[in-house]
């Protein structure tokens, strides 16, 4: 049995690579697939691929559409998504992958400060599990795979 | 032919009485429903049921348990989903909606600012329309029932 | 806007009749559906109407066979689905009932006395609400038709 | 041709070593998954990851949203659902799971004593087959593998 | 409530007559819909409509499309799907509209002489309920309805 | 039974016309639903509602997301897709509606000229009944509800 | 890219293993999967796993259940269904298969002679293709793996 | 991780050939699938297995028979759809193909040249991304499998 595992959320820090870290220093069966983490080249892709747009909007929607189509792929090749939410940015995206998930059948795993729970939630029930940090993550993964 | 339409997002303005007052001078043939709209009951509805909880996460893990429900009900009956989106407030409940939405096969106006393009990019693109006003919406609804 | 309610559950008691009376009291919009609740007649229905059984074990899939499709005919055309758990009996096919409910997107209330919390926890995590008395069910169907 | 199979039900006595033992006697290709068989890591597992909660109610709601993350993950993996009745507890998560199983498409085979068949008669109906022996469940995994 | 049930099978006798006036006797509130009844037109549907075929294999395609669309629309809106066996006839085309019944997830009352049961033992595991004649039919429509 | 059908298909003609006045000539219980017939408003809707677009594409692009939205709602509604094909034009959104109708498990009747059978040939095959003229389209819709 | 294909249908002539010699001969990448051949296990694996039933009847019950089992494993995991019809025998277990296929999305290739082509109408034409013989689905086998 | 990718759309010119280099030349891990490339092969593969037809009309119908049972076992089988739109023909099974794909929630990629957006316009909004050059299709192939 393998998994695999999409990570949705904020692409400015590392908690996917301490995920990773930690998921292969207990050799757990997963393979993680995710958003492009290059944040400049997400919001530039759309004019990269397509050219230049007419206005701020549009380079946006060029972009997005692109963004959305590598989501779309990965998020339906994955047995289960983890979504995390940081204490800047507005995250609609991550909010909007979730229940994306949670439509889709996929168990969801919501990681977020404590301090963020009110305006998250609803989302919260939503989930299977609501974590604070990338330590639970992995304990919950590693629950999975054991049997005794 | 009549259609039911689900409101979701903020309930700080009175964006959903514009749209219904607009839609009934038209007399087009819609039902709206959407969340709770007393913001304050809405906070405090699982304490009001359950009873009262150990700690605010708590207290806001039931209030969301009794509006996830609501919504479930009323989306599942819903022809159409607006979502709305105002400068203020994190509103992931309303982008966890609004995805919903679009999973359930359910078509989904999206209405922001212009300003708030930037973060909503992708979950725009995955809106049958993005519009700025409430005026736009009513513009949209019209041209549904509209046959020339 | 008119809801169907699937009321699963034990049908020993009175608590259907006592919904429905709160619920007259209320007014509100409510139409109701559930299993027989004459219990000798849910148990002896499948020998009245395919004839005697070869032995007790017949019997029950005779009896449960028509009971099953009683309850997917009434669930089909549910908005909502209410489980009552009491303190005696099995009650597995109330939560099959319950669980095929979350299976087919239909919003699950639970209900049930605390102290039957333990075997009921996994159940409890899939079901939108749970509460403990026929009141409670009440506060939560009329939440969902009330708008300020 | 492999089969993954979701081996649902009790976790106080061996039957999954017996069925894991008699597959690989008769060499058929079956990986089996199923919950966590450790009850008292079960029962724990949701304050070993989420911290002490304030009462029993909160503990097990703790763990049971960990158990049926496991559960969603392994069962969505699976082609084939065994759930296993005994004489003790009140076993609701695995009518739970049985439920869901059907309702996902997944075929179920149900084990259970004979004196049981009574308050199970519903879940029988809906079940495939319903045997009283692990030795009955292994007939049944070779009839699929044999064809002549 | 109000059923809507499709009366699946043979066209050779008055079966659906019986079942029509029985219900009425008992003021059921169920609407019965089914296939063209007329053998003849119905055989001859797509010459009549698609002009002369070449051939009596394409006359018959001709015309089962215009049936198979037929029974699409009307299953669609159906609640529930009874589906009559004779003794004379191939009759596969009423074994395709069970089995579609079941796969749409709507409930299925098989009616068979108790002699072609060998022959339809598949099915009949299938279908909700098997009985022998239209009273029973009408029993177990009954028993949907009545609560007491 | 009342039916909702969706005409798909050219605008520029006024074949919609003619089937409505024979539906009701005829007083079958049909209403029909279907896109914005007005050619010139259907391709300026766009920027009718959202404001002048900075080029043709991205015009249209606007068009096409309300025209799309209107689609959605109202073939969601119907319970059958009528899909005509004329002489001119490339009419690549009713081959895509009529695709849609079919993947929604919507009945689905193709009217076009034979010469356009050749290029239209894997789309025929999809619908349940190609036919070539409005009044064949009648005499299906009339079959449907006829039942001697 | 390789393919599993079900092949429903009589089990009393060789056609099956005349396709995988075939198949073999050409070297496609196909795994065939389908029903017991043994006959006469087939008719008495209900007894021998479930023990002696009370009639005839009963026995067929407890066979076709643990058929049925069979079917729905083997048929989940397969992406093409082929279903043959002989001149002989019901077979509407056969018909059952098909119409599941079919309403599960898996593509059907339906074989049989073509004087049975009258009652097999409405399923030929809910199949993808109608072929006469194992040379002809040969021959479609080889073109969905050909290129040019 | 390794995609499937369907590629739809005409097969006069050797676009595929050029996609499948430009993958080739950058290893990414993509296995195409896609329709028969040889027209004439295509176009007559309906005689070819099942016999002269009567007339041009089943000539076509007896080859799209064949062309959709392949498309359906390939598109079934894929994570992402491309479909290209040239000068010329009216590519009706193109725009049915991709609408499909869309339906099936598979992610779809348009290709077509700048001049005919305005007849695509419908299906370009329904496709997560627009391009108009195979080069553009490998940029957005790239982006998928890139991280950083």
């Amino acid at each position: 049995m393998k998994l695999t595992v999409y990570l949705a959320g904020e692409i400015h820090s590392s908690w996917r690579e301490e995920i990773k870290d930690l998921v292969k220093a207990r050799a757990l069966p997963i393979e993680f697939v995710g958003p492009m983490e290059n944040h400049d080249l997400s919001d530039r892709i759309g004019e990269e691929i397509l050219g230049t747009q007419p206005n701020p909007i549009l380079r946006d929607d060029a972009a997005s559409s692109i963004n959305n189509l590598r989501t779309q792929v990965l998020m339906n090749k994955s047995d289960l998504v983890i979504a995390l939410f940081g204490k800047e940015y507005k995250q609609w995206n991550t909010a909007m992958d979730a229940s994306a998930a949670v439509s889709l059948g996929k168990p969801l795993i919501l990681v977020r400060p404590k301090e963020l729970h009110h305006p998250l939630k609803e989302l919260s029930r939503k989930a299977n599990v609501t974590v604070e940090s990338v330590e639970q993550v992995i304990e919950v993964l590693s629950y999975i795979f054991s049997e005794k």
